[in-house]
């Protein structure tokens, strides 16, 4: 378990999430990663290596398919440069195969970097439509992403009791969070009437039970803990940075073994973080959350997947407050997937940027008191990937 | 430097390159990874954890777009799976990435797989057609891949005072080769006549001076040396990996400082790998070279590019026989892309097993007498990136 407490956060950047129909996905790329530079303390011409975590290059023209849009937009060449993907866990993964180059020993000082352009497209090119692979005839048959995490929602509600309210109740929380964070896609209240009579997407999901289709761009400065003790001004350490997998593209819809209650990528990826962070019970042991809430459900569920919950208890926690600013385990302080939108390759990275913010005791409004270690998860495929990372204060 | 002869590939596996149109990508991608396992001696249940790349899934039906495919193609879950691409060189790059997850401690024995479906599209639509940025105007002026290595081919014929027949060499030697290779796309004799008298595709390329448009897979096995010494049949040593970069989308037509002559992310590839590895002398250092070859014209500046030629002379070196088997400095024995073809996520992971094959001494009618070490190099982008893996004997 040799990543642990040997790579660092030394810097993050982030770009306000939201429309940005005026920004391109170089500019958006190069104001993130100079913005953790500098917060690094560092030149960009200082970084070593790049990974860049773009998803679906397709819905743009094609920048991003290739990590030579972080040489154009930083200058970077010629040092090496490489894209990752991996459905909505893209963000995570290049976080994360930049932390193993620099746990390897290759080097020092390098940058993990995640942008989507996504609101260029007409919405039925969104991602909420084309997440899925598009080859299959169940695409034809309204497969959505919306669609397929519907069924986890409806058997969460019905195996467990819960009415559509829970569901309501991650939205508004999120959005409260969000008024917190200037960064944020939506940063508007909502009441859980607003919620419950927003029109239906794939019931019992609404449309503010979804995440919005979001522009945006984040950044984190790695390092190697040697680097980081004698240059850094204030850092964190990845503890842990497990990724899981289920099964291939249909995994809510095939496997026999998925009871539609949870998602088993998430419990692989938290199981491998654990192991190396050294957590046995991670809600006593973190602090803050920040968890892939693509929809209202997915929150819930993945709670529970984390092991922050008992099964079926998440929703009851919820509402409990627990996961509220200022309760026992606050869960997407900054507004969540839910308000901060979700423009893919930037999601893992912003997260593990807001979760490395408040360790550093500077998230401002939405700072969680003497936050000490916390975790930051995705989820990608619908529940085929998941990652995991842990951060604690070093 | 610590990827330096720590991570060790323990088995290889390759598909037939060709038109497959009998095989999907998730078989193509199994039958390689399997048999890289079966060589290695384990289970593909006994592997932790898997890279993929994949370059171009939006030319077929986005199957590879994240890592999902080998979850699905391998019954991989939970474990890890990730997804890498890098223009030409994502074969190398899931190597890369293998190689320092192992070189971090993280895992003892990884698979790195790449996989490409070429052929199921209209050739207008392949790879030649679409390997550039779609979004810049200069696309719809004809910039295609051709047209681009072609200005360099212009170059350097022009510089040096070469004629196209030595552009030919190229097709013919490797041709050749591929003679020797059950697995290549084409295995018939071409004769300088022959490739002279192609249809042109960009003066002074000809349809000959061309990679074909190709289906195919291939997969190592990479083990810690720890690993290897223990459990391992045979194995060699990555003895250095390096990528570089030269600039973004457009390198050699925005670019001052680019003299058309060679590539200069190969140069930082190669540097970084050299180093590593130790080499000071490449062209005495060296046995053998599976150097990028997707245009005749790349395989010779590349040569010069990597130090085994002095610039200019790597044309006279292959019209002399340097770089034919048999000669000093074999270049391309298994055929090279002109005649394997370029499914261009398999392609870095299949130039890994053909050096690896030729140092353990099983590489049959092509073998080169002696191999203890070699070289696989992969350009991409074009010229915006590359990748060189120097691997050595145990």
């Amino acid at each position: 378990m040799p990543i642990s407490n040997q790579v660092a956060v030394v810097g993050t950047g982030v770009t306000r999430f939201g429309e940005l129909y005026d920004r391109s996905y170089l500019s958006l790329l190069h104001e993130a990663a100079t913005a953790a530079a500098d917060d690094a303390g560092v030149e960009v011409g200082a970084l070593e290596a790049a990974w860049l975590g773009t998803a679906e290059p397709q819905l743009g023209a094609l920048v991003g398919d290739s990590a030579a849009a972080v040489t154009e937009a930083l200058g970077f060449a010629p040092r090496p440069v490489t894209r990752v993907a991996n459905f909505c866990a893209t963000g995570m993964e290049a976080v994360r195969a930049a932390a193993l180059a620099v746990a390897a020993g290759e080097y020092e000082v390098v940058l993990a970097v995640g942008a989507e352009k996504m609101r260029d497209l007409a919405p039925r090119e969104s991602l909420v439509a084309k997440a899925v692979e598009q080859s299959h005839p169940v695409i034809a048959k309204g497969r959505t992403a919306p669609g397929q995490f519907a069924l986890v929602a409806s058997r969460y509600l019905h195996t467990y009791g819960y009415g559509r309210d829970v569901l309501a109740a991650v939205a508004v929380k999120n959005h409260q969070h969000a008024t917190n964070n200037p960064k944020a896609h939506y940063r508007t209240p909502l009441t859980v009437e607003q919620v419950l009579s927003a029109p239906m997407a794939a019931e019992p999901l609404g449309l503010l039970d979804c995440t919005p289709t979001t522009d945006g761009a984040a950044a984190v400065v790695l390092a190697s803990r040697r680097w980081a003790e004698r240059n850094a001004r204030q850092w964190v350490l990845i503890q842990g940075i497990g990724v899981g997998s289920y099964a291939g593209y249909y995994p809510a819809l095939f496997r026999r073994d998925n009871d539609f209650l949870g998602f088993a990528a998430t419990r692989a990826a938290a199981a491998s973080a654990y192991r190396q962070a050294g957590i046995t019970d991670p809600r006593a042991q973190l602090d803050l959350v920040e968890c892939h809430d693509c929809f209202t459900i997915t929150e819930i569920v993945n709670t529970e997947d984390l092991g922050l919950f008992a099964s079926g208890t998440g929703g009851a926690e919820l509402l409990a407050g627990t996961t509220t600013l200022g309760g026992e385990l606050p869960v997407n302080v900054s507004g969540g997937l839910q308000s901060c939108g979700h423009p893919v390759g930037a999601t893992g990275v912003r997260m593990v940027a807001e979760v490395t913010d408040q360790i550093l005791g500077r998230a401002g409004s939405r700072q969680v008191r003497g936050a000490r270690r916390g975790l930051a998860h995705n989820l990608g495929g619908p529940g085929a990937v998941a990652a995991v990372t842990v951060l604690g204060a070093a």
